[in-house]
Parts: C-alpha cells; structure tokens; sequence
C-alpha cells in the first residue's frame, strides 16, 4: 500500500467517525463539552432598562444649560423597584444594575455631579438621552435561540446558560478510549527497573494527551508479543468507541500484528502515511470501534495523536473546531528536508517586534520524548519542501491546551 | 482613590501572591500542575543502541560496493537480546527498538534490500556508520536532571515522567478559591424565574474560569445587601486561600461593604484599575486569604478574571506563564477609544493569507455575556490609544484552553 499524504489520511479519518449520542449533565460539569440542543432565551435580559453605573437617574432635557440643580427624590439599589417617577427638575440616586424609573431617560455617572444638600444635586455635564442605561432586551430577548446545538461549551458560554437557568444541559458524549501497548521490550511503570526494558512511556503520554481533551482513557497495559495475548488484548480494546494500540505497526511487525488484527473484524483504511515523525500510523474500523495503530517511538506517537486522533474523538464529541490552532511565525535557522513527506518540527516558540520567532527544540530524533515536553508547537515542513532557511515564514501547530481550529491551516 | 493602570493592578497583584505549598500526586493526576521537584534520570535511555527502523544491521564497511549480498545470521525483535556479533559479510535482520548486535555499526532499512534466499539478503544502498540507530543515552542519560522543578506538567512530560517510572509526584498545591455573589436583585439558578430579577450568571461564568484552570471553586451563593449577611459570608469566604466577590464594588455599594470588608481585617491593596470592561475591580488581602472584588457585569467580571485572577492563581500553583497567550493581528474595522483607560475588546479571529484578523464580536456592552461566550480572544487597545483605524495591528489575547505565556505582551 502506498503512502498517504497527511492530508488524506486526515480525510480518511474524518470521513469515517461521526458524532456520538447525547447525553445530560449538569452545568457544573459542561465546560469543554458540546452543546447538544437549541437553548433560548426565557426572558428579557436586562429584564427592563438599568442603569450602567453608580449615579443620578435624570431627564436629559434638564441638563441643556449646565451646571444643573436637580431635586433627589429617591435612593434606588439593584433589587429595588423604583417607586416614583423622575419628572423634569428631579433626580434618582441609582446604582450600577438598578431599574431606571419612569420618566428618566439618561443616567449621568457620580463623578460628573456635586451634592449641594442632602436632597439636592449639581449635573456637570449634559448628556443624550440613553446615557449610561442598558435598555431592556440589550443581553437577550425573550423567545429568541441563544445558543445553538453544536456551540463548544467555554466559560463565557457556562455563564449565559447559568442566565438561563439551566442546571442541565444535552451535550455530545465523550468518546470510550482504550490504550493498548505492545512489545515485549516494555516494561510498566510498576515493575522493576530492568536495564535492558523499554520504560512504557506512550500509554501516560497518550493518557494526558486525552485528557486535554476532557476524557479519562482506560489503559489496558502492554501485550507481549506472543498472538494469543494480542488477539486477547484486542479483543478487550474492541469493546470501546476507539482503541489506541501503540507499537507493532512497523513493517515486521505487520507480518503477525495485521493479520489478528484483521481476524478480529477490523477493516484497514491505511497503514502508512507520508509523514516524519510518525511513518508507520494505521487506520481501521469496526462496526463501534476506531482502531489507530501508533508507532512506538514516544515522539512519532503523540505527533499522530495530534494531527489524527484528536481531531478524530473531537469529531466524535461534536466539536467543529478539529485541528490545533495554528499561527504564522519566522523559522530562527535553517531545517534540512526531503521531500516527500509532511514533517513536523518541535519547535518554542519567541516574541520578536511582534512576530513569532520559531526554533527547533534541539534534536529531532523520534526518540527524544523531552523534546516534546518543551515544545510550544509544531512546524510544519510541507511535503514538497526542499528545505526552509532562516527566516522563512512558516505554520505553527499551536501545542497545550484545548485550543482548536476549524482548518487544519496547512 | 486614583485609578491604577493594568499593568500596576497586575504587579500589585502578582506582587501579593506567592507559590504555595508541594503535595505529592499520581501521575494519572497531575496534567496541568506544576513540577515541584528536581526529576533526574534513573538510565540511559535508550539503554542500548537500538534500531530506528525495521532492517538490518551490518558493517558499513560491507557496502562500499553496492549491491552487496551479506548473510543473515539472526533475527533481532525489541525486546530481544542479539546473540552473536556481526562479522564483516554477515547481517542480522532486526526490528524498531531492537538492540543493535555487536559487530554491526549501521542499519539499513528493509525498503533498501532484497532478499536472496531464506539466509542472503543484497544491499542497494551505501550508508555512513550510525545511519538508523539511536544510540545509548541519546534520549536522556543516567544521572542528569531531566525536569526541574517549576516545569508545567504537559502530556509530552507525563510520558517522560512515566519513562522515569514516576508513578507519582510533588507537585505545587492548587489554591482552594471562593466564589460569592453579592445583590439583591440575583435570583439563584435553583430559584423559580421571577421576571423582576437577574440572574446569577457571574459565579457559574467564574467556575468555569476556574475549571478551565484546573480548580473546582466552592460556591458560596447570594449573600443579600444585608451588613450582617455579607459579613457571615465574607467570613466562610476567608477561610479560602482565594475569595472572588462578585458584585459589590460600584462606588455606591463601597459605602457599607468596605467597612465591613475592612473590619474583618482585609486590607484593601487596590478598588479601582483604569481599564474596559472592568473598572470598578478591587483587591486586598489578609494574612491567608486574597480577596479579588469583582464588578457585577458579566463581562467585566470574566475580563477582570483573565486579567488579574488567573495570572494570581496561576503564580500560586507554581506556573511561571501567568499570562493568556498573545498573538499580532489586524483589526477589519475603526475601534473608538477614549485614552486613559486599556480596552479589552472581545473578538473573533479569522485567517486570511497567514495572518491573523480581528474583528469585534459585535456590541461591546459589558452585560453582553454572549459576545464573551462567542469569542476567540481580547483585542488589547492601549490606554494612549485614541481609536484604531481599520487594518491597523493589534494584540489579541488568546482565550480558551490552558495556554498562557510569560509575559503580559501588551
């Protein structure tokens, strides 16, 4: 099988997955989660005209030749109800989110008045009507769709459904992920040291990368190379929504890994892709599950998280912002490339005048996992690239974060 | 009083606040905390020189004449030990990750080669000593400091932390936070819907601030304009290392809740900061306990959030970025400002032939919670500023996510 350009095997991917059901949780619990209805407004917000600041609640009218002396008649606080209403030569002292009464059409800030007695007050300044008042309606109208199905659930969108009263919404579940190792030269977190083992690195790394993404992933451990306790493994991870199997995608590998793998019902999209790090990357589905063969290297394995995985279990979750963030910034020295294949360069990321300066994290090997642990982003190199010389404009895969875009932008 | 700017409001806050203490976390646990220990290398990793590609191992010396037939004298898988050196003419077949053989200085990958018969393979490419393995150490080396303490736990240090068999680390306490809502005029989201009132969307909007920081807050409530309720809930408030007030500290309600706050022995750093949205924002603090008084508007209490709360909480959970994440943009439109005071604008970005445009998420009003929920960061309009013209450039504060950076960059 040929190798597919980063781009299709992003398609691919994409094409395969679709949005998961929908499920209620309460508000305290929503943040990074993806609205499943339609939420409209239940009234008027501010439910009538407020006043924007602490102050004096006046006809404008009164204010044409300044200064002014206006008679105070009434002391109004958020929560109160006005009790009178504000004819010309009268004033309401008024604070910041109380109901502007009838007859006053402006609302003129405490530092532009002076007291002249306990019920009388000087304007300094003249104003249009509609000063410093939100009017009723101005946050929302009653009736009208507020937030629709689809919207990621930020901060600022928790605070408009908590206006809204609602305690519980309809979000998109969250995927079921397992990780699964493979080899025989890994050794668990909980085992011994043993000089000559490989310390299981990818499953905690994959770990952590999911939960950025808001899910808490099932590790199953590492299965050895042996067919019976692969397909045994395989068999546990093809119980979830997607299945994350790290090694054994390189080329012996295939020689048993592929055909268990493919005993098992999984149908294989791809087997390779066009890219460095992260060459050996497989794709394949089930009926229920995505299957994602990760190469083994650390580095290669959460690059392809990145730039598959995550956009895949984001589609699943009902996101529409899919790929990382990207952003334009000038490369500090000069990156060697073949072409051919998409690479991505670790790289920290500088301010200079303004514009981001990018610069390789020091060796790029495969292998070098704290490479990735100081990264701020990934450079993307594009597969016909001959090579970038020093300050040549480049693309940056914002890294860290829950911070996605809609395009891939490169 | 006189106004501070936001840069001093920011020193005098991170000025305050300090690193907590160190607590020791799972590895599961401790995505988004704070490295609180020096973490040194427990091997070399890898721990020998191993294969970077499927292939096979040889003397690069045999293939200055290429094609070359050598013979193979064993299979190496990762996780195998070789057992038998590779003597000039001879190769061994091996795999990713495999220990490279005595004898053998270079790997050649499979796609280079074609097999003879079951023991002969020929060789079509020369290569350099080295070529394809990573050598011992390459990744980290026995002894050497691989983290230091003060390094944000990200997924790329979990999967190093985990190669370093962490199962468990010291990490910088989270500060425990309070949030409590002031007002009459609130209605709880429990409450029935009573047209008269407003909502309490402010303490659900700085949960989620919180959560997104990786804090689950405790929620005080409503404590009504009541001097004896406020000081009960001002006292269960200060028994947190962080109280965020919500709402009362317009100059109006200063009149009895200052007192009350002073009297409790919160001594007031700071009650006004020359800035939009956000003005009215105050600061104090006591001998355990950070007081942040929050305007009542919805978004001017999420910017004043971003501004001066997250970059405090941040510092004390021992994070040296404190700071949302900057990027240069152009503005699509004229932005009107009156100097004096910095403006947050909130925006939308698009992206047009690489570069960043930003555009104002339509009424700026600070009661607009859903332009807050709909954008993608903060324009930062300088206080010297007097009005933007459209396509001139302009910072923008990144929201969303855990992405922050060292330096305000405005």
């Amino acid at each position: 099988m040929e190798n597919l350009s980063v781009s299709d095997a992003q398609q691919c991917v994409l094409d395969s997955v679709s949005v998961l059901g929908v499920e209620p949780v309460k508000l305290e619990q929503c943040l990074g989660r993806v609205l499943a209805e339609k939420v409209y407004a239940n009234r008027d917000l501010p439910p009538y005209d407020v006043s924007a600041m602490d102050g004096y609640a006046v006809n404008s009218a009164d204010l044409v030749n300044i200064p002014a002396s206006l008679e105070i008649i009434e002391d109004i606080k958020a929560g109160d109800m006005p009790s009178r209403t504000v004819l010309a030569g009268l004033s309401a002292r008024i604070m910041t989110g109380a109901p502007v009464p009838k007859g006053a059409d402006a609302v003129i800030r405490v530092e532009y008045t002076q007291p002249l007695d306990e019920n009388k007050v000087q304007m300094n300044v003249a104003v249009k009507p509609g000063n410093d008042i939100r009017m009723r309606g101005e946050g929302m109208r009653n009736g009208e769709v507020v937030l629709n199905a689809g919207t990621a659930i930020t901060p600022g969108v928790v605070g408009v459904l908590a206006s809204l009263k609602k305690a519980q919404v309809q979000v998109y579940h969250r995927p079921r992920v397992a990780i699964l190792s493979t080899g025989n030269e890994l050794e668990d977190i909980d085992d011994p040291v043993d000089p000559d083992k490989i310390p299981n690195s990818n499953s905690y790394a994959l770990m952590a990368q999911l939960q950025e993404l808001g899910i808490e992933p099932a590790l199953l451990g590492i299965a050895r190379d042996d067919p019976a306790e692969l397909e045994e493994y395989l068999l546990r991870g093809l119980r979830f929504d997607v299945l994350l199997v790290s090694g054994g995608t390189s080329v012996g590998v295939h020689d048993y890994v592929r055909p268990i793998i493919e005993s098992l019902g999984v149908q294989m999209k791809f087997w390779r892709v066009a890219m460095k790090p992260g060459h050996p990357l497989a794709f394949g589905i089930t009926k229920d599950t995505f299957v994602f063969g990760l190469p083994g290297n650390p580095v290669s394995s959460m690059v392809c998280f990145e730039e598959f995985v995550a956009p895949a279990v984001r589609r699943m979750m009902g996101n529409t912002s899919l790929y990382r963030r990207t952003l334009t910034a000038r490369v500090t020295h000069d990156i060697k490339h073949q072409s051919g294949r998409t690479e991505f360069v670790r790289v920290t990321l500088d301010v200079h005048e303004g514009s981001y300066l990018a610069t390789a994290t020091g060796a790029q090997g495969s292998g070098m996992l704290l490479s990735m642990a100081r990264a701020d982003g990934l450079m993307v190199v594009p597969a016909a690239s001959t090579g970038l010389s020093a300050g040549e404009q480049v693309t940056v895969q914002l890294l860290g974060g829950s911070f996605f875009q809609d395009v891939p932008g490169f």
